[in-house]
C-alpha cells in the first residue's frame, strides 16, 4: 500500500525550492536541469526512497500530503499559505465532522485543506461565480482525493435569495468585498459559528470589522502571520535571507445571537479593561 | 442541540482578554469584576446569546471550540499557540483518518488539537513519563470530548525497546531533547511520514537538524511564526501595541528510506541551486 | 572628567528593565526595592563603576547617553523608540552640520536625538502649539545638554503665513494630520530635502502618501520596524518572550522640483518594472 | 549652490528599485532600459529636478545623501542596512564630537555612516587587515566626502600589543569572531563606552555574550530588526509582498569598571525581577 504504482502522485523532492508533484505514467519521463527520471524506475519503489538522475543528483520520492497538493495547485489565483491555512483551522477549532461553507472557491486550495480536516463525516460546500476557476478547482479537488467531501456550486451568495446550506460551523470568505455576503453568511452559520475572511489589504479589514459589528458578530479578531524560515546548521544558525513579506491578513469572528436588542457599535476595548 | 443545559461547557466572552471557559452547574455562580452571572440564567439559552451581568456588562455565551479548550487548559506546562498548532497541521498535511504519535503529552493541548482533526477514523497515541502531567492531560482530553480518539500511555520512548505504534503519519515531539527519540520515532512512522518538534531554543533546532540528517530524514525545515494582532477600526487601523515576542520554533522533516546507501551530511542548498 | 560629581546625571543600571536616570545631589538618597543608594557614595566614582545597595544588589553607575535621556524623558506623549529614531537618521542621511525642522515637539525626544547628530554646526528648529508640552520639552532638552543646538518656538506651521526657517535638510513631522503642513514644509526644505512623518495608524500613511504625491515629493517610502530582543545564553538562545507589538509607522519622502509640469498621480510601480 | 555641475554625484531616481548613483562628466551618457540620459542635460539643473529620457520616462536628479552612498557602495562585502545602522547610532547614543573605533572596515559603509554623525569635531578610527577591502573602502569614504573624519589603518586588533586609540565612545565590531578583540577593545573604550557587534548568526551572539560578561561589560543586549515595507495606496494599503528575511543580529554592551571584584557570570534576569 505504500508503494508507488502507475497512476500514483509522487512528490519529486530535491530541496526546499526544487520539488515537483508528478503523476506517474508508464514510459513517462521527468526532465529538469537536475537530469532525467524515468517514471518506470519509480514504480514499485517505497515512498521515501531516493533515485539518482542521469546527472547524478538524488531525488526523493515522497508521498504527497494535502500540503503538497495545496502548494502545487495554485496557479490561477492568489496563493493561500500553510501559515494562514493552519491558523484558520486552529483558531476556529475546525475539526472532524464539521460543516464548512466557502464563499469564493478560487483554486480550491482552502477547499481541499478544509475538506481534509472535516472528512469523512463532515463536508465543505464551496461557491464561486467564475466558471474558469471552478473548472480548475474541480480538477484540483479531484486530484487531492477529497472530492467526496466537497460540493462545488456556481452561486453568487451576495445576492442569492436562496440559502443553500445552513448549520455551518465555519464560513471561509475569499472575496474582494467580504462584507457584502455577511447577511447571507449569518443565515448559513449555526449559533456561535465561526467566520474567517482572507483579506489582502488593511482597508478590507477595516470595512469588514465595521460590518461584522453591524451584523451581530462577536470575538472579532484581525491578525497577520509572519513565517520566518530558519537555517539551522551547526555553528551558523540564522534566519533565512529570503522571505515573503506579505500574503494576506486574516479576519475571524463568531456569530452572536442578540435577540431583540441592537449590538453596540464597537467591542469593549481589551486594553482599557486590563 | 444548540441550547445550553446544566453540565454544558460555555465560553463566557466579554472581550479578547476577558473570556472564561465555564462548566454550567445548577445554582452555580460566576463572579468577576464585570459582575455576577447566575448559571441558571444561561440554561436553555442558545449559544451565541448574551447576558447582562449585575454590573450592566454584556457577556456572550459561546459554544467552546477546540481552540477555546486548548487555550484555557494550559496551566502546568509551556503553552502551544494556535499559530504553531495550525502550522503543524497545515505543513504536515494532517487530515481525517491519520495516525499520530506524540512524544511528550504535556497538558494535552497538542493531543486534543491533533485528535480533533484525525477523528473519528484516526487516532492519537500520546506518551509521557510524568504522572502528574498525565493526570492533568487526561482530564483536559476528557473535557474537550476527544478521549475516544486518544490513547495516553506512560512510556519513555527514548529508551523503550518496544515500539508501541507503527505506521504513524505524523510524530509530534515536545521534549527538551527531541533528538534522543529519533531512532524510535523512525520505527513508528510510515514511509514518508512526517515529524514536528516544538523547540523553545535555537540550539535545539541546531542539534535536532544535525541528528535528523544522520537519522535519514529529508525535507527538513525550521521555522518561526509571528502572529501580529491588528486593531482594525474605522480611520485608525494599526497593529496592536501588545504582542507575544516568542513562543517556540518548529522543526519539520519527513522520513526518507535510503536503502543501503548512506545519506549525505547536508541537504542540497536551496539558495545555491536557484 | 569621567568621574561622577554632585549635579551629575547617572544611569543607575541593574538590568534591562530596572534602570533609572538620576541627578546626583549631596545627601540625596535613591530608594527602590533593590535597596537604598546614598548619592554621596557615587560622588568621585568613575562612570562604569558598581555599587552595592543595602540589600546586597549591584547597581552600575553608567554615564547617560542620548539614548538614556530619550528613553527616560518621555512621559506626557507617545514614545518614539530607538529603532524608529535610528531609521529616521539613517534613511534620511542625517549628519553633522545639517538643519532640521520638527513640526510637533512633543516631549522633545526626537528633538534631542536630531540635535545630538547635527551638533555643533547644525541646528534643530522645533515647533509646537501646546505650551504644556513645550515647557516639558524645554526641560528635557536642557537636561540632555543640547539646548545650544535647538530653537523651540510656539507656532502653528499648518496655518502660518510666515516661513520661519528655509534651507532645511530634513523635516520631521509628528502630528496626527501630517498632510496639513506639507505646503509649508515644502517651503522650509531645500531642493531634494527629506521628510519623515511618525504615523501611529495605517490610515495616516495612506492619506499622507496621497498628499505627498500631490505636493511634489518623490522617493516616497512607508515602513514599519520590528525590534526583536534575543536572549543569547549558552545552550539556550532564543527570542525574548516579551515584545512590543507596535510603536509607529514611518513615512519618508524627498522634495522634488518639477518645474511647470504637474506630477503624475502615482509613483512608477517598483514591482512592475522589475 | 544646489545646482548640479560637472563632477557632481547625482542619484538618478526612477523608483525604489531603479536608482543609480552617477558621477556627472561632460559628454557622459547614462544608459538603462529606461532610456538614455546625457550628463550635459543635468548640468545646471537644481537638485530635485526631473529629466525625460529618450524613452519618455521621468528620472529625478536627487542630491545623494549619506544613505545613498552607503547603499550604493557595498559590493565586495556583506551589506549593512539602514535599519541596523540607525539602531547602532540610536541605541549607543552616538553623537556629534564622539570618537569611534571600528574593527573590520569592510566596504566602509559603517565607517561613512559613523563619520557623518560624529563630524566635524569627532573622528572614526577604522582598522582592517585585508588590503583589497581597504583600497575599496578608501575610495568609498573619499567619494562620500567624509575622509577628513576617518583614519583607516591596517592593523590586526586581535593580536596587537599596541593600543592605537583610547577614550573611544563607541566600538563597532564587524568580524566573524568578535569576541577575540574584546580585551583590546576594552582598552580603547572610555569608562562606560559602548560596543556594537554585527553578527550574522545566533551562535556568534551566544559566544559573544558569554565573553562580554567575562570581559566586564554590562547592559548587554542582543536584538534583531525587521523592516517591513508598506505599500500605502488609497483603498488598498498593505505590506509589500517582497521583503528581506535576515540581515544581521546586533549585540550591544557597555564597558563596566568593576574594580577588584570579579563580575557575576550572568546578568540579573529581567524577567525574574519584574
Amino acid at each position: 500500500m505504500d508503494k508507488i504504482s502507475a497512476d500514483s502522485d509522487v512528490l519529486f523532492y530535491y530541496n526546499s525550492t526544487k520539488k515537483w508533484l508528478v503523476k506517474i505514467t508508464p514510459k513517462g519521463q521527468f526532465h529538469t536541469h537536475l537530469g532525467v527520471i524515468m517514471h518506470d524506475d519509480t514504480i514499485g519503489k517505497k515512498y521515501g526512497s531516493r533515485l539518482l538522475t542521469n546527472k547524478e543528483k538524488y531525488v526523493y520520492l515522497l508521498k504527497p500530503t494535502i500540503h503538497d497538493h495545496v502548494m502545487k495547485l495554485q496557479h490561477s489565483t492568489q496563493i493561500v499559505y500553510p501559515k494562514d491555512l493552519g491558523y484558520i483551522a486552529a483558531r476556529s477549532g475546525l475539526c472532524g465532522g464539521q460543516t464548512v461553507v466557502e464563499i469564493g472557491t478560487g483554486s480550491g486550495a482552502l477547499t481541499i485543506f478544509a475538506a481534509s480536516i472535516v472528512m469523512p463525516a463532515g463536508h465543505v460546500h464551496t461557491f464561486d461565480v467564475d466558471e474558469e476557476f471552478m473548472k480548475t478547482a474541480k480538477k484540483n479537488i479531484d486530484r487531492a482525493g477529497v472530492s467526496d467531501y466537497v460540493t462545488l456550486k456556481k452561486l453568487d451568495i451576495k445576492s442569492s435569495k436562496r440559502i443553500p446550506v445552513t448549520g455551518a460551523d465555519l464560513a471561509i470568505i475569499d472575496l474582494g468585498d467580504p462584507w457584502t455576503v455577511l447577511p447571507n453568511v449569518r443565515k448559513m452559520l449555526n449559533d456561535g459559528g465561526a467566520l474567517f475572511a482572507v483579506c489582502p489589504t488593511m482597508n478590507q479589514l477595516e470595512t469588514l470589522t465595521t460590518e461584522l459589528i453591524q451584523n451581530e458578530f462577536t470575538d472579532i479578531e484581525s491578525t497577520e502571520h509572519i513565517l520566518r524560515p530558519i537555517n539551522a546548521r551547526e555553528g551558523k544558525t540564522r534566519h533565512a535571507f529570503r522571505a515573503i513579506g506579505h500574503t494576506a491578513y486574516l479576519c475571524y469572528a463568531r456569530k452572536a445571537h442578540f435577540g431583540r436588542a441592537r449590538p453596540k457599535t464597537v467591542e469593549p476595548d481589551a486594553k482599557k479593561t486590563l
